[in-house]
């Protein structure tokens, strides 16, 4: 057990009672509805954080094959790796396929799927392929009424060495939504368009084993409907000040900060300076947008009571600067040099890629375990 | 040697004949003005990397206490730490002076001198400080004018176990500057007031033997005035667009990029999906207030030929969105899946540090070396 006075800052903290209470709450919610939750589990990379929310057996969604290859070396043999995959990952593909692994790729092009069918991977069953459905205009996917969705199933299932797996779509507009009513909107739009992909292909002929939908808002808040076999969802097991902002978590739910150190009171600005700068929490500014902008993070105190108003207005490399919303004194407050406060990251996966470990605590003065994660691809 | 096409994408590139003029450019200006130069080694974080620009032996600058410990293991003794010390960090700073290096640290408060007077450090010879002196109003240090500087100096010289190094400065208002005479007027303002400090504390007995001025911008342009006896640079290694956008480098002095793969061609949205997301480029948009704005990065061919007017115009964590800057049609400009690119990055320090290591190419088509970078605190 180490004592916060004693740790290196900046440094990553998961808060563990948190983190299992959000845990919970998303598998419960899967649960009653009677669907599988597929952990994302990019936003920690830990296999040591993984075994409360998706312990091996559990599938998986990864959006790296080296996340993919670090829980497959773990026992994990049901992994879905998210992202559109490009011929130059073949070999990767081939390498986890030989674990034994039932790795599934995801394409939303002719020319993937052309790539993939002229393919050879080195495996004695065929790889597990799905495509991907785009169901908001957000990013990728095919579009659920065309041809190309049918047509491209088809030449899937006709290729001996793929086996078509089934549908995938990523609500990533619900990040825009600011209301229960338009998450709830936005994760029936999702329902709605991929389970008419569905009927499309199986009119064709064609049956989705997997019909996977997520988003962390939207599997919060996804009807009870029928012919979804699963749920995906990443950042619901640390929640940030986004998903704060969006109105799907409070900040008491947050399960990750940054500690840090005050380097300096600057009375004549009236901010003072911590040494967390972009380096430790990342660039993201994802609240710009929000009712509340919230810079790079909001400050807490050491046992990590929210000190209202109170934000990280800028950063360098390896310096922060906490300025009061409303103009509130520096040292009224009672800020001083050598103080340990801690930050509540705008974006989790952003703020935890910049680690290569959490210090973990459960009474918010002293770290129980660390645990590793990886980064790279 | 490893072909691009080998290669797993996103990978940070290094043109290593690039670096290798960028080095010599910033080496011979110090030379020319008879100033040490003390390389900020905080871009690339890289022992193979450093030995073109600072080879062991060299003065160097950190911003870290691990890259302190990791250049220290590496037989470099010269080491100015320019990120305000904070108690939490004394045991590191003993263990690295047990390492008989020279460690210069940097204090601008009367709290952070009280705290390191009344610290004992395990080491035989005495620690070496330096007070940061303000020439900006940027971010930190002491006013030249200020009694407390001369106050501190004179605590920190009757302290037996700290020796007085001297003054430091950041022009740091620099990056803000856009023309050649901005830039001049900036460093000689740099100049000018860490000389008037260095005058004040004179006439207060006390030398300062070292007067560090430094920030990209300015040590390129910084007047020819006696007194200063070091500059300091870090980002001039490889530069980047914000640094271009600047005028302070051309698009084709950047030494940096990230080779990604072309993951899907979207016509309908005339824009195409490559496998660089923020978790690859960073989450910087340092160049949000230049004259052009580059998004997440500037877009190259393979071989490293600006595509004028490409850019990475949004991004997710391992999905970049590339449009043209004018709606230039993606099919028209030759596009397609599965395609390799190269992306500059808007600021070198923060791509850098979503890697572990660089692929360094000599004629951009193969790998010829992999160069390691630590990261953490």
């Amino acid at each position: 057990m180490t004592a916060f006075s004693g740790l290196m800052t900046p440094a990553c903290l998961i808060d563990r009672p948190r983190l299992i209470a959000n845990a919970g709450k998303m598998a419960g919610i899967a649960n009653a509805r009677g669907v599988t939750l597929r952990p994302h589990v990019k936003t920690l990379k830990s296999l040591q954080a993984a075994k409360y929310y998706a312990p091996p057996g559990s599938p998986i969604c990864v959006s790296t094959l080296a996340e993919a290859s670090y829980f497959a070396g773990a026992g994990y043999n049901d992994i879905l790796y998210a992202v559109c995959l490009t011929p130059n990952k073949y070999q990767q593909v081939s390498a986890l396929l030989q674990q034994k692994v039932k790795l599934t790729v995801l394409v939303d092009s002719k020319s993937a799927v052309e790539a993939l069918c002229h393919a050879a991977f080195d495996s004695g069953s065929p790889l597990s392929v799905a495509l991907e459905v785009d169901t908001d205009g957000h990013r990728a996917g095919l579009c659920p009424d065309s041809d190309e969705l049918t047509g491209l199933a088809k030449d899937i299932t006709n290729a001996n060495h793929l086996q078509f797996a089934g549908v995938v779509a990523h609500a990533g507009a619900s990040y825009s939504c600011f209301t229960t009513s338009e998450h709830a909107s936005m994760a029936e739009q999702e329902t709605n368009r991929v389970m008419h992909a569905v009927k499309r292909l199986r009119d064709a002929g064609i049956t989705c084993n997997m019909v996977s939908v997520g988003s962390t808002p939207t599997a919060l808040y996804a009807p009870h409907q029928s012919g979804i076999t699963e749920l995906r969802a990443g950042v619901y097991i640390t929640y940030d000040c986004v998903m704060a902002g969006l109105g799907i978590c409070q900040t008491d739910d947050i399960a990750m900060s940054v500690l840090t150190t005050v380097m300096g009171v600057q009375q004549d600005k009236n901010q003072i300076l911590i040494d967390a700068g972009w380096m430790a929490l990342s660039r993201d500014k994802g609240t710009t947008g929000h009712k509340q902008d919230c810079g790079y993070g909001l400050v807490c105190s050491e046992q990590g009571a929210l000190l209202e108003g109170w934000y990280v207005v800028a950063t360098n490399q390896e310096h922060g600067i906490v300025r009061h919303i409303d103009g509130l004194n520096v040292d009224a407050a009672g800020f001083h040099f050598g103080q340990r406060l801690r930050i509540l990251p705008i974006h989790a996966c952003a703020t935890a890629a910049q680690f290569s470990q959490y210090a973990v605590t459960d009474d918010n003065s002293e770290i129980t375990e660390y645990w590793a994660r990886i980064n790279g691809w």
